[in-house]
């Protein structure tokens, strides 16, 4: 089959956009009701807005899908522009592996040979360029070995937030493109300190680049329970070829299968199980500004108000901050001036009903202040 | 005279309490439109609020005065209730030797004899009982020696940001009354340290009772600039006893004297230099809260809001603050949810238009970060 597609050409590549994402470690910045992917925290610009940016550059205008919950699908199209038809909207939550297979099925129906890239939407590239080219290189790797591709991003530091990619063996006739011999959950220091040093250990970037086909297949192998989930998008026989195929899109196949679907990331569901995933590697440095203290790394001296802040390493996104014997700090400013005197490393938070104050290495436990607040009922504030 | 003081019994007591200052260090819940002492800082009360108590504890509602700047007139009317006649208003700021002398020819204007207590209105004394009988006491001594006498409290810690009074030889007939040997300026820790070990130093409060004649004559032998500025005060000719006393209120009179009156504090211009000066001991708890650490250690636990936080020693005042692994902080809060997550001995001030986060061991820098806005033209926020 690979002939026969190699013959036809590239196949037509298509960007989807993983909008589903509550982002709960960017409280109070972040709401349920505006999660991380809608705020703008680099560069002015939200990470939704920089995520289609980036997936202009290798797919065309009509070829970019954004899944995401049914309370976030008013601000998607605001924010994107596009029709409803390409708005792939969840009706209930049920993680990555539901979300990629459905958007397989539903650019199946329009380009059965379609290979999809899959892009989380809260996530920091800076270089579109570089990611482009490396997206168009997924997908011949793709293509070529109707395989399931995952970046993988050279580690600059013994990072325990991230999961790891091992390359095993090289992929012929494409540079620096390996097999992956294994995926390996967030490990501890000391771990992530000996896959640095090994050098055939990448970060599993959580973006993905396969055959709509390829990875429709890889879960009927690998994952009976969400392949049974999506029989109401398959023709009512499988045998009956030139059967109408059903539309992935109708409300009642979307509410059959979401309610049948398990809740599994794509990774556990099918990328760790199958035995046809390759690493392409990425040319671009990257991020998934998954805590303030990540993105406090992330914001780039010379951000608006940062000027006279720059030599002490401090960081304001947003509004207005002044800082006075003060260094290494995050400050996320609203409509108030926010004024640092004396301290260090803190991330401040500044909304118009709640003010956050924390050290960076603890702000990824925001999430215990947000259980707080809902087991004291203040949703209003969560 | 004394003898003659004696038989006619106790003089009339007033209050006078000095309402002229701006308490920067509170910035930004104090601004210069809304000094210290008109927070409601501890107990839900203002500081004034708290001051005017005490002193009614010892003085007729009758006898009791202000002295503010113009700025505050309104403000403190509307707080105490007195009328205009007994807030004087000062034209200019002129430190409080002025303010003592200016407030002693008011008050002697309509009682020859009084004794006068000049409190400061932005500092904190729990026990107003224990307070009033050290007034009356003071009034006592000071009536009986035709003395100026100054509170001194019994150090508890070396503290480096207060003044100390060296006690000299005692006063017979008064149980730990002294007299004093000598002022000593904010000493360093070393210095401050052998002060509270040695046992005969005593913090300057700044609480001083005298009678408002000797006042008056010990500043004509002390500090003759001041003197001559409160010439408009004085009857035209001194000999000619009888003379009708001018009105020390009225407007011209005021104006020329504050015109020609020396920038001085009280203890400068007579307490340091005259060798009529004793030493009353407080029996009362005092801090002059200065800064907002010595406030976080003066707010009890107890304050509204803080329940969940005490056994942290995280302290809460106005409105509403959330604490996860955070402790010694203090958070002054107003609308908006303070949260404050895995940190330790802040100080956060949140406010309208400013959100301040400090250390406490900084927190008396405030100064500095009110002078750059200040040079910035930004006098919205100061």
């Amino acid at each position: 089959m690979s002939a026969v597609r190699a013959r036809r050409g590239a196949a037509p590549q298509h960007a989807v956009i993983l909008a589903g994402g509550f982002g709960e470690r960017f409280w109070p910045a972040s709401r349920s009701a505006v999660p991380k992917q809608f705020l703008r925290v680099i560069g002015g610009e939200t990470l939704l807005d920089a995520t289609l940016e980036r997936a202009r550059r290798f797919a065309a205008d009509d070829r970019i899908w954004v899944v995401c919950g049914a309370e976030h699908a008013r601000l998607v199209h605001q924010a994107t522009g596009l029709p409803a038809s390409r708005i792939l909207v969840e009706p209930r939550r049920r993680n990555t592996a539901m979300a990629a297979a459905w958007a397989a099925h539903c650019v199946a129906r329009i380009d059965p040979d379609a290979v999809l890239a899959v892009l989380p939407a809260d996530h920091h590239v800076p270089d579109r360029t570089a990611f482009a080219r490396d997206m168009r290189l997924a997908a011949r790797v793709a293509q070529r070995s109707e395989a399931l591709v995952t970046i993988g991003v050279e580690p600059t530091r013994p990072e325990t937030g991230y999961g790891y990619i091992q390359a095993g063996d090289p992929l012929e006739g494409f540079d620096g493109v390996f097999r992956v011999r294994r995926f390996v959950e967030k490990p501890d220091l000391k771990t992530a300190k000996r896959y640095v040093a090994r050098g055939d250990y990448r970060w599993n970037a959580g973006i993905f680049v396969w055959p709509a086909a390829t990875l429709l297949s890889e879960i009927e192998r690998w994952c009976p329970e969400l392949h049974r989930a999506l029989a109401p998008f398959r023709p009512a026989s499988r045998s009956a070829r030139g059967a109408r195929r059903p539309r992935a899109s109708s409300r009642q196949a979307v509410e059959a299968a979401f309610r049948r679907a398990p809740s599994l990331p794509v990774d556990v569901a099918v990328m760790e199980r199958s035995d046809r995933v390759l690493t392409v590697p990425a040319s671009f440095r990257w991020s998934d500004v998954g805590s303030w203290a990540s993105l406090a790394e992330e914001v780039g001296v010379g951000e608006p108000g940062t000027k006279a802040a720059e030599r002490q390493g401090n960081r304001v996104i947003g509004g207005e901050a002044l800082f006075e014997a003060a260094e290494g700090n995050l400050v996320w400013a609203g409509d108030r001036l926010v004024a640092l005197l004396g301290v260090e490393d803190l991330v401040v938070v500044d909304t118009e009903d709640v003010t956050l104050v924390t050290k960076r290495d603890a702000s990824s436990d925001v999430k215990r202040v947000l259980e707080r607040l809902r087991k004291q009922g203040r949703h209003d504030l969560t």
